[in-house]
């Protein structure tokens, strides 16, 4: 492509300041590739939800669904009751723009701050995706509750699984692993207590596997996936699972390869009938917000997985090995010099964005 | 008491191994305290299971609810469908017996194997206990299936909760952060998006927190508190959490602390109306079966929460400090000695049991 129309929801917290940093490096790189960049932004959270009362409109999925990608920094604030903007406007994106795979990678980094014993747990470190379905699973919102605040209470919550919807992201994660050196595939569920979304999941993952002959199967419950990520991360290549099993995960994933400040993520429309949507994991952090202390580095990495989406392969590339040189600087300038202050949000920005140029 | 009347479900794969070695533990251990025990032996499981197509009958049941408290091994085999014997004995147990509370201890042992780097993530250690609802959530088996295997598939699962099911567990979770020294009670759930679900917690925690006053409570999201419990697990005192999300912390939880050989947990029936049922947290590992490699420390702490629950609290601190020094001594005996053959499921039970004749 030789344009990228964008749409751009800073959102809440910290999202603003890491998207910006993000965007400064997604000008570079395009610039040099003599990609004209349009953006346009969107005011979507909390602001405006106070101001007006709304959340995401059909005029705004409208306008939104006339982009190429969207780059999103965080939705969620204090001031607003809980849901209510998770429901209300991240949520409805994913689901009205049919992001069915949410794409999470799970890079070990040099000089990562992981909680791991690295050298007796992951002495070659790891690398491994999560093809978190998006669309479906107890996130439907398909729930109610009975005789609230009495003490004969009853709330529910659904999980509602398909055919339709599993096969499409299973399809996609087989296709994934087809392409990355290892191709392994682990399914995980917890198919012995949710028998019926479960078995679903499996039957469908058992349906796909003979398309995809070189890709070899296994499975694991949630509860054990646990255990492995903290003792074995290197057993994992691309993981398949659904949308909350996918959401702890892909938290502890983060955790584990080094914190949630380096974890990026796509929200993926396989079909490209609507644009893709491009997130850092972490949340919008109104603790530390406008003080510029938020790493931006999950923020560019999503803005690398966004370029490689919408086929700037080279760019995506680009922007993934300036951000490993800046870790890796970055690494051992926090083993050589212990106690030396974090750099600012934008000071980490501009050194990735400087290795571009 | 002067009796103990048990009743003892070994199962499956490594169940009967490590149960063997929890009873040897026991029968020490009160017999130097001058109660009689007395032990039935009850086959559930998958043996069971292809000789008779028998889970668990209503004879099985009424015979159990006989005992003063069940010590349980493990329930699971590759031999019979996913979901048979879990959803056929181990939930049906918990559920008919009321086992409200799942109580999971963490305690990182001396000399424990933590994935950690525990110098830097936990350097004065951790000890923490997850009070996991066991008789609701998504394990009630409200769920099902229509046009199954073909393509228009819909699968739910429903995850019911009441408020008188919340109620007891938020209470027994308070009541054991009032007894220990740092009364903290942290409640993990997914509010912002399970919020019928999420907010029932919620105000169920908001509105007993005032009966203990002592306590200070917190809130977490499900996929953050997996990330606290790897960088930062000594922040957690008590956790109160649902069926799943407990479910899955306390595996990762016994990974932090050393691994799923050293968890132990009580499905206890706080209103003593039901037998409290002991096991350890992990499965059946039918790979080790028979070979005398399980670790039965799990199953005597176990029986050590077992002890407790039935008020001899002198016997079970006794099995809790053989424990203890068995475990700094196994700790320091491998730091010395590297690649010594690891002892066997019967060498642990004596070893244990040696310091307590
Ligand atoms: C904010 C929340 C609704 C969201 C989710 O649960 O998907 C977040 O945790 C994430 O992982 O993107
Ligand atoms: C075997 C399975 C049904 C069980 C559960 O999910 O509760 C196990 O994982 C546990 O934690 O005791």
């Amino acid at each position: 492509p030789t344009s990228l129309d964008l749409a751009v929801v800073g959102g809440d917290g910290i999202g603003p300041e890491v998207v910006a940093e993000g965007l400064r490096v997604l000008r570079t790189v395009t610039q040099a590739e003599g990609v004209q960049v349009r953006t346009t932004d969107y005011a979507l959270g909390a602001q405006r939800w106070h101001a007006t009362g709304e959340t995401l409109t059909d005029a705004d999925l409208e306008a939104l669904r006339g982009h190429d990608a969207i780059l999103l920094g965080a939705i969620g604030d204090p001031s607003v009751p809980s849901g209510v903007l998770e429901r209300g406007v991240l949520l409805p994106l994913r689901f009205a723009l049919d992001h069915c795979v949410n794409l999470r990678p799970s890079t070990l980094y040099p000089g990562a701050q992981s909680p791991l014993d690295l050298p007796r747990v992951a002495p070659d470190g790891f690398d491994f995706v999560v093809v978190r379905e998006g669309t479906e699973g107890p996130y439907v919102g398909n729930g109610g509750a009975l005789r609230v605040g009495t003490p004969h209470e009853i709330a529910t919550e659904v999980s509602v699984n398909t055919a339709f919807g599993v096969e499409r992201v299973v399809r996609d994660a087989f296709a994934r692993a087809q392409a990355r050196p290892r191709r392994k595939l682990t399914l995980v569920h917890k198919h012995n207590v949710l028998v019926h979304a479960g078995h679903l999941w499996r039957r469908t993952v058992e349906a796909v596997a003979p398309e995809f002959p070189e890709v070899t199967v296994d499975y694991l419950h949630v509860d054990a996936a646990t255990i492995f990520l903290t003792t074995d991360p290197a057993r994992f290549d691309v993981i398949v699972t659904d949308n909350l099993f996918g959401d702890i995960l892909t938290d502890l994933a983060a955790a584990v390869s080094g914190g949630i400040g380096l974890a990026a993520s796509g929200n993926i429309d396989p079909s490209r009938t609507n644009p893709s949507m491009f997130e850092p994991v972490h949340g919008s952090a109104p603790d530390i917000a406008g003080q510029g202390k938020a790493d931006p580095t999950a923020a560019i990495l999503s803005v690398a997985l966004l370029l490689r989406h919408v086929g700037l392969v080279q760019a995506a590339e680009r922007v993934e090995a300036a951000v490993l040189a800046d870790l890796t600087e970055r690494g051992a300038a926090a083993r050589s010099t212990p106690g030396s202050t974090p750099r600012s949000t934008q000071q980490v920005g501009e050194a990735i964005t400087a290795r571009l140029a």
